[in-house]
């Protein structure tokens, strides 16, 4: 989910409530907040427990709160955990420290990633986003990090299968949960092994997304990949092309509360406001 | 398929008639003659056309003999289509120019294919490798080849799924046939509409390339997927990670006459076949 | 500088002082606290402010003091860069946002930059560092930021001299200050037109940094150099090769308080230390 | 050189004549025939003899005669160096085979350049260029390569000053020749100890080249400074920018023939020759 600001710049709790209401309707089975998409990155910490409690409130039980709670040092990570986790999440999901992306080789991943599961009072996510972080997990460091009984799957975000596969495959393991992170990606990854998916397109068609997921589970294979079709060119314009502001025109579009991006980002242009308008309108016709 | 050499380095055309045979009684539908993993780069025009005529005598009415006629220059590749087509290729795979890839923009590749297209006395393949290239088309640009009544189809290399989807997608024609060309993305692209696969893997294990391919038309996905994961590592160590050399070395291992590569190229080293003798026993006992 | 560690891992106010003190006498013209090597992005605010301090007392009068106070959103790096000239900062260095580094066009760069220098009570110092954040400013980038007159100079980290002179000669204004920031460009940087350094290596061998600008001033080039040979080793084992773990490392052998870095990072093996300790040896007796 | 071509599209040895020529006037130390800017990817073997054999006639004796030479395979590149030989070439310049890139190891690199120079009748220059290839020599390389009597130099085309000296200091020998290949870098590359430059600038305004030389040469740094600081826009545009089209354009502009290049090579809109006419007036002005 996406952090909608007030005019003013705040965070702005109220439409969090109103938006998290309207997925939950829609059938979406939790709620990820300050990811990447929730422009955590821009926040202050007490900011972001303000999300975390107005998030909190609207997630019903049954459903799960994932809150995002990776920091670049290790003691950051944990005690964003601990805090998130005293706040009623559910989930913690850490993304691979990246800012000195040159040392974080796969034996201090493993250790980064320990020490935060040890610590955590809630199950620990893996956050695998090497097109923005320039750091990649192997196959063996997921083998690894999914023997720790707290580390209960991972976010992959990227849409090639194969990776994803392996991922899959190293963790031997039937109850690590690997969750695909790019709605471009959503159909074939549920296809090699993924059990769900964390993608921004369920912020503007949390129902289409949700329709995509059953079908493959009920083995309708050539439905899903024709709904994926539809799919993917709204998927790209959101994330890949014009990112959180794209993500937020569509929702404001779609009639959700995404207002707009905190600076430096910037709201998208016009034209590419229309742009995406002509295509939610052509996926919602022929959905 | 690769080239092997004689023990003086020259193109070595029984072997390849022997291994075209039994790949052939394994059930593939065809052959690629002088392709990234045949070492045509390292091949002279009298070579290559040595090469062609070894294959096409091996290659049986039904099959499909494919001959890669990419070159840098576009006259160079139409003449080397047209003298591929004179020794019998059914097809042609035409790999995009890269050599001075900065300039490679969109409507110099559409240029070059339509150029190639025209003058080809049969069909045109795409063949797009950006891993290796450094050039990769847009889905734009392969809709716009695609509409080439004599551009048959594509083979895309790498294991992107929601690339090689939008490719499928961008077709809009239900005969531009999409091949994938990596084995550990296999099931994947055949998920998301390829029709087939070029890959190096089906040198080694055609048989469960072949058994692969008619799980997913039959639509049994979860047998078609346990066999990727078991195909998987394999298909890493012969091209991902050791190139042409462990393609040869498993070869070897396999039966079949694969030799050593052409200099600049290495053999790989003894630990790095055994490695590979390892991966190819645990497949072959648990297949 | 880097930030030294307690042995319980806290900010070494004291440790940082000695070494701020040693720096100064070998004839630094001033230090640069909470840069990249500073493991700011591993510190919290307060630790931040903590840092400052103690930076400041130790600085004397003549000698600049530059913090860094690039954080990911705008109102972030306001409010750090406010707080850093209260403490007593005479210029802030300001880093590149990244996160979201898809979205950082020009335009949005210079709104960044622009209202950061608005707001700031301190000259703001540009820091381009694409090696390590992904983004990276153009020339035009640079001559429109150059003539906002908060704006006094920028920080180029890597090597290519061809990059460097492109944004000296951008700026168009004898008083924009082009420092660089790599210890094995300084040399070549020199000569395109940077005025001065800020480089790992300095917080190693200071004299030498010292001794290689001060001949390049005086015209004499095939001292500078036979110097800049010398560097270029230890310089790449200290942050290209080792990062900061490698930084600290040969902190500790010059008989500086560089400690251990704070997790994720981890310290260096007994093996590149060694490997450290040597090429140390090596510069110090030829020098 | 550029290989110019007639309105058939064959390579015109009339005016390559004429070019040599005056670039011979201009006072070039040789000529650089079939490298990356001579669209050699792009002429088969007969024509590549062809430009040769022009070239020879126009250079005179006391300058030198370089000719591209690096093939894919050892042995084309053994067989084309002792074809260069054979039409008088003084020097073989050859690039790092790239095709295989994933393959090209340190050891694959020194074999295959080891086999060359102890097959060439004539001295070899490596050729690095990263920035096309996708490989690079590391320093330990290039001094490996250094000590064979027959390797008398290098190309190193690209900007980074420090890995450029690095390769200077690595070679240990008073003369092995490092050779600069990109005209923006050419004035820093000097500085730290290439002897020289093989820039594309130079076919367009060589005797601008040849002055930037002598001044360094003469210890005249601030004039050679402010030589490169004129120069660098336009050796931009003729390659970093708009590739061989490019240059070909300020050719033709600066009254040689550079002629169009070869499909798939398009030659520049004329947005693209305004904009390169602009500024090749204006250094012609300020020259």
């Amino acid at each position: 989910m996406v952090t909608p600001f007030t005019a003013g710049g705040d965070v702005d709790a109220q439409a969090i409530g109103r938006n998290v209401e309207r997925w939950m309707q829609a059938g979406l089975g939790g709620v990820v907040a300050l990811g990447t998409n929730g422009e955590a990155a821009l926040l202050d910490e007490h900011e972001a427990e303000s999300v975390v409690e107005a998030v909190r409130t609207a997630v019903p039980p049954g459903r799960l709160l994932i809150v995002g709670t990776g920091r670049e040092s290790t003691r950051a990570t944990i005690a964003a955990t601990r805090r998130a986790a005293a706040l009623g999440a559910d989930l913690a999901l850490v993304r691979t420290p990246s800012f000195f992306k040159g040392q974080m080789t796969a034996p201090v991943l493993v250790a980064h990633f320990l020490a935060v599961a040890d610590a955590s009072p809630i199950p620990v996510l893996l956050y695998n986003f090497p097109g923005q972080t320039g750091v990649n997990f192997s196959s063996e460091t997921v083998g690894t990090l999914a023997r720790h009984p707290n580390i209960a799957g991972m976010k992959e975000t990227g849409t090639d299968a194969a990776q994803l596969a392996g991922f899959v495959d190293a963790a031997a393991s039937s109850t690590f949960a690997v969750l695909v992170g790019a709605a471009p990606g959503f159909y074939p990854a549920l296809c090699v092994g993924a059990v769900g998916g964390i993608v921004a397109a369920a912020c503007v068609l949390p129902e289409l997304c949700v329709r995509l997921h059953r079908l493959v589970r009920e083995g309708r294979h050539s439905e899903a990949r024709a709904l994926q079709r539809l799919l993917t060119p709204l998927g790209r314009l959101v994330t890949t092309t014009h990112g959180v502001p794209g993500l937020k025109a569509a929702m404001n579009l779609a009639g959700y509360e995404g207002g707009d991006p905190r600076p430096p980002l910037a709201p998208v242009s016009p034209v590419v406001r229309e742009e995406i308008r002509i295509e939610l309108a052509r996926v919602l016709e022929a959905a």
